[in-house]
């Protein structure tokens, strides 16, 4: 069995000073669904049950029907796989692959998984600093900024800033699409993001760790959790993941040379 | 400009009884991008900015890569499409696509909207009632069980009920991964579903409940909120869909022939 949770070190700044802690933080990891030996589909996913997330995504999809077309069944924990042997429709797969439609919880192609490795080749690189207090503040704007969360508590919401002042504020059902609009904004608008700082309402996860650290944003912030993942890619990326925003306090899981806590 | 929420007529049911009230709930919609007068990709998003939203999602994927590059623009947001005229590598964009990787927030495959109209010629059948209370009782008992939430804060979770009992309980950092482990599981184990009712952690998207739909759930329960678009696909699709489940009250958006609240 793989564990869950991991235990990450992590500095805690609040008005009153810094002190190391510890805390758990959520496993993320690939999960590789082989069909027939064909590599069908990789999801990111919490590490317990593989096989009932294979089998039933397989099944959401149409891919399989009824239990007896699944002749077998093998998982690989460690390295985070699952083949399944079953009877199956190649055609009907082909084109459900092929017209793979994006959903509001994502949005992104392979390009970030296959390239890992590359990408950590090209650290964020920023002089900028934060001061526990600029956090804290830009967290109090963001919250009362998104009015579409408060009159219906169905979206995401994501903000670009500076060190003192929310620039540009989006919200979608998606989480990515949220940060997507505001990568959009600053594509068409040619704004800097070395020098920024990237507010999310949700969990920060690889894939949104990734999204913004390939755009060169040194600064990632959230209310909620951050996974192992997103922590580890954080390091090796560059990038200043701060979490658990709230109650005066918040937890800076890397980088914190950036995080200036004396004025 | 179209809206981003919409006015939802629900039943609020209370441990004191019924009352007819109207909400706002966050509209949904999908979103087809086209690269040179071919079709791209559809995200389900947020109305709103779908221009940034485009170009976002392009420049993450490495579609686009400088602002001149995009010679035009065009967005029709009645229709859901934005056409981007612009110099792309074909190959890549081909290889891109081909490659998708299914991420945290998602799961799913184009199969769902283009059969949506499909999909609404059959209906949930399902003889099952629930009272208010016993949906009550399910959520408290959810939010319970949930260890791994209250350890990490970075999970969500789902669960398989009969209107009295938590039968299966499923966490994933995915939404989607949640619910799919749960089915995989009933896949196996030949569990009939149309007698059961789900519990989901997340907001209710319309991917969510397609998903729960489509393997003949008759009862959806969340939290928290539904999207215009979930409410509109659960009044299609027989579905009784029950959000805002908490501090002693619920709000059923559809089919409350199933919501009993005479004992």
């Amino acid at each position: 069995m793989i564990d869950i949770t991991e235990k990450v070190d992590y500095k805690e700044y609040s008005r009153e000073g810094v002190k190391e802690a510890t805390g758990e933080v959520v496993v993320e990891m690939p999960l590789t669904i082989y069909v027939d030996k064909e590599e069908l589909v990789t999801l990111l996913c919490t590490p317990e049950r593989m096989d009932y997330l294979a089998l039933g995504f397989l099944w959401s999809e149409g891919v399989i029907n009824t239990p007896d077309e699944v002749k077998k069944i093998v998982v690989d924990e460690e390295k985070g796989a699952v083949w399944v042997d079953a009877a199956i429709d190649r055609e009907f797969i082909k084109e459900m692959m092929f017209k793979r439609l994006i959903t509001s919880g994502c949005g992104k192609g392979t390009t970030f998984y296959s390239v890992v490795d590359k990408v950590s080749a090209q650290p964020v690189v920023s002089d900028i600093k934060v001061t526990p207090e600029q956090v804290l503040d830009l967290m109090s704007k963001f919250q009362e900024t998104s009015h579409l969360y408060k009159e219906t508590h169905g979206v995401h919401s994501a903000a670009l800033c500076t060190p003192d002042e929310i620039l540009t504020f989006r919200e979608d059902i998606g989480r990515h699409n949220a940060i997507d609009k505001i990568l959009g904004e600053c594509f068409m608008s040619g704004t800097a993001l070395k020098d920024k700082v990237m507010l999310t309402s949700g969990r920060i996860s690889s894939e949104v760790l990734l999204k913004t650290a390939k755009k060169g944003i040194p600064v990632l912030v959230s209310r909620t959790s951050p996974t192992a993942l997103a922590v580890r890619l954080a390091g090796k990326l560059g990038v200043t993941l701060i979490g658990f925003v709230r109650g005066g306090k918040m937890r800076v899981y890397n980088h914190n040379e950036r995080v200036n806590s004396e004025q």
